[in-house]
């Protein structure tokens, strides 16, 4: 044993969950040597394993390379240590080794006591004000904020992967390949979310204009009827193109009860945005009985929060847009606020950006005609999402319908 | 005006067809010159027009570069020249100076008399024979055979766009985007398919796997219990799926109802095999009442062909796959003989296959989850399809319900 | 003839550039009718046609629909008419009628004279001031403001066709395939870019952080540093992608040199934030020598101008980045005046906000792995794009291999 | 305990290769129950583990079902049992109960004797002869042949996962993302076919005419010529359009040096394949000078084998073709045997054939510009493939390249 090496240990379904194969990994990765110290498995399906390592590096500084991995697999030093805490030298600007939260759920020893980070989110820092800890983003920091440093006095907690249950997540694996029974996953889907709305679960859309497009409108519109959907995430565009087949029966010109060119048809989508700034906004035309039906007239009806993102891209955009990204990445957080459920289709700009703000205990559910832009979500590091790859055209519909029935 | 010119006419939907603009271009990206010497425009929607131009090169080699391309786009010289024929030096050999057939309909000059070439596919020779043209696979000339040489003496006459119709043809344009309104794009297709069938018209199906993968093969089944499918073009995946699913309810060892995997699963692929090998065949399973739902049940039933071509991926094959697919590729054309629609499904392979065989005229709707697929048919010359991107698993059950509507 | 008709003319490339086939389409689509009452077909390649119409509706309203899309398809009343203006009700709000504006050179009947539309883009409306006519968005209406009503009164004039130019826009056909000879398209590209140039053009680059990632941020600062690009217009992903590359030699903690991951790599995204908040700006840490390559560095070396728009998924943004979407919109456009060319390169949000502001006639091209993102672009009106469907890891670094051939 | 129990005992690197996490699931998914009775986990990176389990069932009908998959995991009973044998019924069809084939190395206990199964292959039945066994395709078998039937006596070794080496399959993670650095991958790659040809591994070629079309070719051939390639497995496409290339400079009329297209430049195709045949065959072209460049052309010259298959797509298909892909399949796995490493390149369909019949220790390289082929391939059971998404045309360039670099 040379002297450069530290006890670690970890708790859990180590193998089940591959956090120890990930902690092999990581350490061998780094060139480091390991004992395996003890190891108790865990006999039933239930029992959580154990295991104590003696991890070796080269130099100090290998050795605390490899350990900063470590810790965030899940492992602990068997020597709790507090965590550092540095003070933010100016606003917006965190101390140099500032610890890079992970969306796992998050400890830290604070005078030696494990506290629960708060408003977790993946790529944020630390801070730690009157014994409390909280995931904050960098543009929050406010100079002399306390931050967490370095990597010790950290404990992540990886989420199990889902078992056993009837659920969506635990009878899918993890590949999102377009072969699958689409009909069927529709039902689990639609189970899924019946279950978590009867057990007060929250749950969020984040949807992209496709919806409208392919023809879903209606769909989303009735699951939001039905109060399957607490709050809708998007951005100017699905906004417009569900105001303009609402009213003039047409997505971005294109008739949607039979997908033909409606004469002058792309003229309709500035209409839309023309017709929105005269009333001034998208609730005082539902006030004014201008807007009559879709999902964002269910919104305002049953008041439940919409948030539109501005982007480079928007036409208008619409007086709701929050045209400030900043301002609307606080919007979209304070929605997503205990969310049991997220359900993204069709856009990868405010599915990825929704992904960020999220815990990884939130199921997310991502649906897209595209494989790589599932995939992409998920490498962003929202891995604990369900793909779904199929024609939200068809799917949300069918989604609908399966709820319907269970309903009865 | 230079000696070497010559003179061209056309008839047909000129402008409205394009016919002219790829005459113009044709020219133009050959570095030739010409004159519009008349032309007169037809006044009504279904007047045809008229063109004559001179057309001049650069040397009589040019020119006969440009005219060749030029008939290629339907213009023919006014002199009218017959073909010239030559002989066939060897089996399996043609002329060196060949004619290369499109997929449009083609006539040709012999003895100053306009033949319609028979069993029009693109890629071929045409063959004259006791004063009859017909359209020939190299594998298919002998020795001394008539093959037609040059591009004189050649007429081809471009489908005219569709128009005004009510079918899926003419009110989707020509793009394949996954954004269509699906539930709507399935009506469509279902009153299509509805009234080609009413019409007599005969409706054949080419499909993958994906079928019985995505959940779709049920409805399938029903289309040709229905009476809607007069003929399968498939290979051998889509018959052990189909199979597969309708002994064991699983595709590939995933339980069909559900999604899940079945246990020993993958097994159930090779047992399924082995369960036709021990029958003898498909039609041997049925009757001994080892098969009794599913599409090749459907199909033995109905007694409609259904065609197995081998693939060089395939387990087993079937003892009904025709494992020469020199053979395949004939006992394909013969299902596809006086066929007004065709519908591909989820198969580039089948459906290229099958593209190449069929005249521009017949109606082409490819249904896949895959854009580059659905484009890649097309830029191999089956320009006339219609490309619906979507899924096949929810597409295809649309269709078969609203074909049930449409029955009542 | 029937007492609702009008006479129509138009000149051009009529039959070349399809507009012929546009016009009549649009009649028949709408159940309209139509005579030709005279057509000039230019006899050789660069003589413009002519051609008058007499159309036919069914009622004055349909007559009046029908002319309406007449009219932006390049056609015009033979008896000019003034355009109609109607004050805008409010700030930010169009008259009614508005006429909707398409990315083609557009000009104006103003007192029998015809006033060129300045800034053109698509999807705003025409406001006059001072005998002046220019494109504006909703946003920047102001109450009183003579704006554009109806359809008369308006010429569009569509760009031609590129014709017999060695350009890689003449070359290549309107389909975006994979199926390409990739060496060669980027010899081409290199020979477009090095011409653009040499003749004073103004070359834009549209950039998503796969540039980064797949390695060709290297030969994107070189194209700046030899002069090729005269603006940089992209998101916060780039520039911190550029930034954590040029410093830390890591893309979100990938090693770019070898494509490993790096340890604790996910960190240096965050770090790299930092680094830029700490400096103050982009620019600060050139000036103190904290970041000596990449992109960005050129950039601000070279002194031309990047905007980066801010966007809800942004981790940060870093302080250069314009959070507020509406006024980032307004930067783009600033740096968009008179560009001849622009490069969009693996960012479907970015190239589809530069495709709004830009006017038809200037040349786009689209580097993308996805061939649906590049026919989801030319679908969203940039028609005029030249799609490429290929790695821009390797693209890149052909492009500018090629045109550092090209200079010696 | 219930008496529905049993032991098993597991080796090698449980933990680090996933084996004992796989285990876990299948008896959990199966609804057994499990007592972890002893295990030893390695302590050193290269020490092997061990793990002794008691496994229980409900019935002994449910214990045998969890048995049969906790072997296939790589798991064998702690009581060797002999395998069971079965004589085939007829020609062509195995018993009931046959062991279905993974492609992992597999031994048998015959006679208390493990025996290794040879020529291992997914999704076959392992034949007995003369105390051999060999893993053979339904089609082989005759009737009488013993075939292994039932799970017991059937031991598995799953291979590691590749480990610090420098090749490329340790470094690139499991996931086949287009975001890669390109240029250092095909240098990684290149590296890789360096050092296993110079250790006198075999290495084979399987690809698709898109290698053509982009481009490639040339690298191709170069690759052959340098003695990269042991062999080449394709359709008649790829030989098509590499004499069409060769003899013509075109790829399906499309000129490969510019993009352009020819003129008459379909019919090249069609020439290219009459060119073939009247010659009689491809090494004839090449013996009588016709055919003196390409990837065909240094096949002959170097006396390496190239097994074309036929396909229901052929056009012709040329006289080398084998036609009969039963056939076909049989001379692919000739020219597999012994194979160290297979590149694959743009073509789905021998990309399966091929990866059907290889053992899963032989490394397989995917390269394709559509990232859910590169998956679909190891969905398919070849899921030790490296999937490299990138465009072909710039990709072999890049590793011929960087090969003949490292030669020097």
């Amino acid at each position: 044993m040379t002297k450069f090496s530290s006890e670690v240990e970890v708790r859990g379904h180590l193998i089940d969950s591959m956090i120890l194969t990930k902690i092999f990994d990581v350490i061998m990765d780094l060139g480091g040597e390991f004992e395996v110290l003890q190891m108790n498995v865990g006999k039933k399906k239930k029992e959580p394993s154990y295991a104590k390592l003696q991890i070796q590096g080269k130099t100090q500084d290998h050795l605390d390379k490899i350990l900063e991995q470590v810790y965030r697999e899940g492992a602990t030093a068997t020597i709790g240590k507090n965590v550092s805490l540095k003070a933010a030298p100016k606003d917006m600007v965190m101390p140099d080794d500032f610890y890079s939260t992970t969306n796992n759920t998050t400890e830290i020893l604070l005078s030696d006591k494990w506290v629960l980070v708060d408003n977790m989110m993946m790529d944020k820092c630390i801070v730690v004000k009157n014994g409390k800890a909280s995931c904050t983003p960098i543009r929050d920091i406010k100079k002399g904020d306390l931050v967490v440093v370095g990597e010790s006095g950290v404990k992540i907690t990886p989420p199990e992967r889902p078992r056993e249950g009837s659920n969506v997540f635990a009878f899918m694996g993890s590949s999102s390949s377009s072969e699958r029974p689409t009909q069927h996953i529709a039902k689990k889907v639609a189970e899924d979310i019946f279950r978590t709305k009867k057990s007060g679960g929250k749950i969020l859309l984040v949807g992209g204009p496709a919806i409208v497009h392919t023809g879903a409108a209606d769909s989303v519109a009735e699951l939001i009827r039905l109060g399957y959907i607490d709050g809708i995430l998007a951005g100017n565009a699905l906004a417009v193109h569900d105001i303009e087949y609402a009213t003039l029966g047409t997505s971005l010109g294109m008739n949607v009860h039979d997908g033909s060119l409606a004469v002058k048809g792309h003229r309709n989508h500035m209409d839309t945005i023309n017709a929105v700034f005269r009333a001034g906004s998208i609730s005082n035309m539902v006030k004014k009985g201008e807007l009559r039906r879709g999902i964002l007239y269910e919104c305002v009806k049953k008041k439940i929060p919409y948030i539109l993102a501005g982007s480079i891209r928007d036409d208008g955009p619409l007086p709701d847009v929050i045209t400030d990204t900043a301002v609307a990445q606080k919007e979209y957080k304070k929605v997503l606020k205990e969310a049991k459920m997220v359900i993204m289709v069709s856009t990868m700009l405010h599915s990825i950006a929704t992904g960020n703000m999220l815990p990884a205990h939130v199921k997310v559910i991502v649906v897209d005609i595209s494989q790589p832009t599932v995939t992409k979500l998920m490498d962003r590091g929202t891995w604990q999402a369900l793909g779904i790859v199929t024609d939200v055209g068809a799917f949300l519909p069918l989604v609908s319908q399966e709820i319907k029935k269970i309903r009865k």
